[in-house]
């Protein structure tokens, strides 16, 4: 909850010493510290103008709408620009009762395979809020900026060293040296090596020929 | 893993207490049966053609690209569609070395706030397993279809029930009625009441006011 930002977590019928004896993650210990709780689901969602229950859907027999959590948390997203929203989950080994899901506008539930038909709680609630923080937008913004490629001349003057080193080295023949040439510039272009790394292997291979020149 | 369909772990280093005394979820217990356990990193990956780091970003310096998951994701989707690809996971309290960063092509970190520098691994494994397999497409397919909204007649059928049982129930006296009328119109047709839904609030009505004319 505290790595996406949801701070206001309410517990109904907590079993106590679960609860009691619960250790929160690192930094994150005030969401259990405020936690608040409540004897009855009605009073837990009060205020909430949205409530969303969440279910493995095993074999229930649903009267509600069902939302996988991609749609799901696009229409929860658009109702918390104005007003507030209950995301329900319930106990690890029973889920939300029919009574629970009776207080719920709709459903909604992670995509897993038809062979699981529950999800640990932890795992469960972290996808939820990951899902509702996502950020399409975000998407195409690099965090990184791709470093600037090695110019021509630079590439150019790295294959004619290594050329040189593969010809001093014994690799390639005077006689098979041109289609080596050729071989070696387009195996260089297809490295799309960045211009610092061009610098550092030219340094590289140089060092290289000198030591065979100088054995 | 089981969830989403990511089957083939591997372990580096396992610390085997941990390791050996591991349980899993249900019905997911042939992931940790069939996972593999390696003494370096390299074997690990060794027939991955793109290997990808997942990282909290402290303040290590980078020297490798880092995407964002929405990002890294789409881009390990397209390689495995032809190509096997490794997702590293470091220790929980440590992450990923230094070392092990080095055999990536680059990281991938989950945005969580910047309050916090790392995350619970299981969370953080299924919500990159869970993003992976994300499918946008599917978010425009209701897996509920919509009810069928009432007609024109029966909300108006229900109106007319209603607003008699208003007066006669001594809510709404005769000289207002007309007001009360188009009030009780306009409600009606805001509730966008399903078919199914009208019918069984007329007869909720018919009841009541059957009750009312025989106390």
């Amino acid at each position: 909850m505290s790595n996406f930002g949801f701070l206001d977590m309410r517990l109904v019928n907590a079993y106590d010493v679960a609860y009691r004896e619960a250790k929160s993650a690192v930094k994150s210990q005030y969401i259990l510290e405020q936690a608040q709780t409540y004897s009855s689901l009605a009073e837990a969602i009060a205020e909430c103008s949205l409530v969303v229950g969440t279910t493995a859907v095993g074999h229930r027999d649903l009267h509600i709408p069902l939302y996988r959590l991609e749609t799901g948390a696009r229409l929860i997203r658009e109702h918390l620009t104005s007003a507030k929203a209950a995301l329900l989950f319930g106990s690890e080994k029973f889920g939300l009762s029919n009574d629970d899901i009776s207080h719920c506008h709709w459903l909604m539930r992670i995509p897993v395979r038809n062979e699981h038909a529950s999800m640990n709680l932890g795992q469960a609630v972290a996808i939820c809020l990951y899902e509702l923080k996502r950020d399409e937008a975000a998407v195409n913004q690099p965090e990184y900026p791709s470093p600037a490629l090695a110019s021509a001349e630079s590439l150019e003057r790295l294959t004619s060293v290594f050329l040189q080193l593969l010809v001093e080295g014994g690799y390639t023949q005077e006689r098979t040296s041109e289609s080596s040439e050729l071989k070696l510039r387009r195996l260089m272009r297809r490295l799309r090596l960045p211009d610092h790394d061009a610098e550092i292997m030219l340094g590289m291979l140089r060092q290289v020929l000198w030591k065979i020149r100088n054995p």
